[in-house]
């Protein structure tokens, strides 16, 4: 349907920005921790933030900058949120946004300042940034932007406790590209989720365009995954555009492509966030079909991918339908129970209102309604990834439905989270 | 304050009742799993119910026969929670009474119907009930009923997961008394969590009064309290009146009196639960203050009760206050951070803005001002009670405030629920 294909090389492939991760001493592992993206010239930028009433200084800062009609890039530090730190938290998220700007004034011009860059951070709570670190970071990340990026140094360095790099690019057959690189792994739920999430292109695009389409895009991907059910205080994504390629969009149809392909990148890359989540053993994918509006579809999916009862009967390769019933008995959305299906990997295990036959055996069909063994059900169980399609029943103009993606809830997670630190 | 004092004996001490446990064959361990308390005449009774649109047919049911004038009593079956079993299931239900019914047919005399007799079920979800061993459970309970019950079996009878059966009660210096079993363990979260609560009292009350008392105080209890989010199918709260002792409510103190002695009850059942919450090793209390609200301070309180993050630093016995905030954060409430402050078993570790000094060192003093040593926090976490209290700073007569209860989410949490049943 759409016409653009999956292609190696990450965001370094799009034309008009370069990029680069370095290591500034953050992180206490020596790892990476400071990642710069900047485009050659000016930039269209569009974004979404978190909702958290205590968001840090740097989302606050990025709300502002935003109203800007062009930008020049971002500068991201992982290993500390500079969140909860009080007004040195602002005075520190400026200092970086000032830091980059001085690094490539040679670069950008003498047009280039502070507020041309956007600023993220991630990390530990509440710990005053240590700048000396973060700045010798933010030289040697701008020193390696004439090179080449084979190693997708700025994926690596806005990781924290994920375990993999996500980075994944696009070539639409029209020429240009979409590519983008995020990390999360836990305090991830809509509303952010704790994600950071940059994606370039290099197509030339309006700016009140780009965040529309940005906006619904964020809401179809980023906020549609749950790991924790916690919503972050630094959760940013931004989009940016370099108009580098010869593609203009500007025609019904190419805003139309455009959207989904931006979506499909959006989506890819929260889904590499959840199947990363911390101590995933499953990825979960939860389909509600026949409700009377998106909004009930996306809050019932929405209850049952964050049921802690749910995630772990997973983790432990139980089809126990009762607690998916049970979530979505609570959602606060009405239903009829009689009329609702519940199929479990492509099995239907819920069926006008029961879970059994007449002789009180447990049944298990196919969708088609073809007979299955139950041996067929715990089998599929084990498999990485587990899909729930919870139909509300709700059939002709008000059949309407969503989506939603999640991670199981394993001893990983509490290991990891019940000793993270102060 | 209260004229009243905590005595021995359980419900058995209420005049007017007689309860019982006994052994149906319902659950695989052979423990008693069939309850049931009835009064000697016709009792006033008032109740609170699930809100979960997939709510058992016990609960249909006993919202129904809600409306009746008079009652005489009710009998639980736990191990099955009878759920998501379609017709049948509320077959079985109606069977459970008329068999209660029948069996007291003797003492209660003609009169005495089905409809008489609440009924409630716990445990797995979707299974059909047993009705062999739920019947036999009945008959065995009610053959009992004429002994007395040094044995708490009643208490014992409505346990499913829980390690400790719940009873307690109270004597006012008028002579009557309120006493009540609970139980629950998981499926915990307001509106009303997985639990069953059963108070008894001897007082002669109106109807309608004490459906009122009832309602405002299992909102300040059994709805005041979560330990894993999810809200049950078959959660019920019954309060019964025998008029069997001397006194009247009626006055407006007698009331008001008799409203804190049964709101004490009822949190003290309800905290009992989540000191049993499944996997529980700590007991957290949230209160929160200086909201412009009561609703608003229940929601922050919320926020931070049901933060995986929250509770899973708490099992790691770690001050990550950080957390705290970012809970409160998201709960949908605006406030001002800068003027908020977060006290942690009793040290003060977030003020104006930020949790440090000027020097960068992490601050810890006393709600008094007095300064503290680092490691008096950190020692206090290995308590079993653990105290959060987070003043938005709101002041005046606009210094509202809620309490919620709640446990931490430890190893022992996903061993059980990993590997509950099907």
């Amino acid at each position: 349907m759409s016409d653009w294909q999956e292609i190696d090389g990450g965001i370094a492939c799009v034309a008009g920005f370069r990029c680069a991760g370095a290591v500034g001493g953050i992180k206490p592992s020596g790892k990476a921790d400071v990642a710069v993206i900047v485009g050659d010239k000016p930039v269209i930028a569009a974004g979404c933030f978190t909702q958290n009433q205590a968001a840090a200084a740097s989302v606050a800062y990025c709300r502002r900058i935003l109203e800007r009609n062009e930008h020049r890039g971002v500068v991201v530090n992982s290993g500390n949120a500079n969140c909860c730190t009080g007004d040195a938290g602002m005075i520190d998220t400026l200092a970086m946004a000032a830091s980059v700007a001085q690094e490539l004034g040679a670069d950008v011009g003498a047009e280039a300042v502070a507020e041309d860059f956007f600023v993220s951070s991630t990390g530990v709570i509440g710990v005053p940034l240590p700048m000396d670190a973060v700045t010798h970071g933010i030289k040697q990340a701008c020193a390696q932007l004439h090179g080449e990026d084979p190693q997708h140094s700025a994926a690596d360095a806005i990781l924290t406790t994920d375990l993999v790099a996500k980075e994944i690019a696009f070539q639409h057959a029209s020429g240009y590209h979409v590519a983008g690189i995020s990390k999360g792994s836990g305090m991830i739920h809509p509303n952010m989720a704790t994600m950071l999430g940059y994606v370039l292109t290099d197509v030339q695009i309006e700016k009140k365009l780009l965040q529309e389409i940005c906006s619904r895009a964020v809401s179809r991907s980023f906020n549609s995954i749950s790991v924790d059910n916690d919503e972050s205080t630094n959760d940013t994504c931004l989009v940016f555009a370099s108009g580098a390629s010869a593609t203009v969009i500007g025609s019904e149809q190419e805003v139309a492509d455009f959207e989904i392909l931006l979506t499909h990148c959006l989506q890819q890359l929260a889904q590499k966030i959840v199947r990363d989540g911390e101590g995933a053993t499953h990825f979960i994918e939860v389909e509600v079909r026949g409700a009377q509006s998106e909004v009930d579809a996306d809050a019932v999916a929405g209850a049952i991918c964050d049921s802690m009862l749910v995630k772990t009967a997973i983790a432990g390769n139980d089809p126990n339908w009762g607690r998916i019933l049970c979530a979505a008995g609570y959602s606060g959305v009405e239903f009829e129970l009689n009329a609702s299906r519940v199929i479990l990997n492509g099995v239907v295990i819920f069926s006008e209102g029961s879970g059994h036959d007449d002789d009180k055996r447990p049944f298990v069909y196919a969708e088609d309604g073809s007979s299955l063994a139950r041996e067929t059900l715990a089998e599929t169980m084990t498999a990485n990834d587990i899909s729930i399609i919870f139909d509300l029943g709700g059939a002709g103009p008000a059949n309407q439905s969503a989506t939603r993606w999640t991670s199981d809830l394993t001893h990983g997670y509490i290991t990891i989270n019940a000793d993270y630190t102060t």
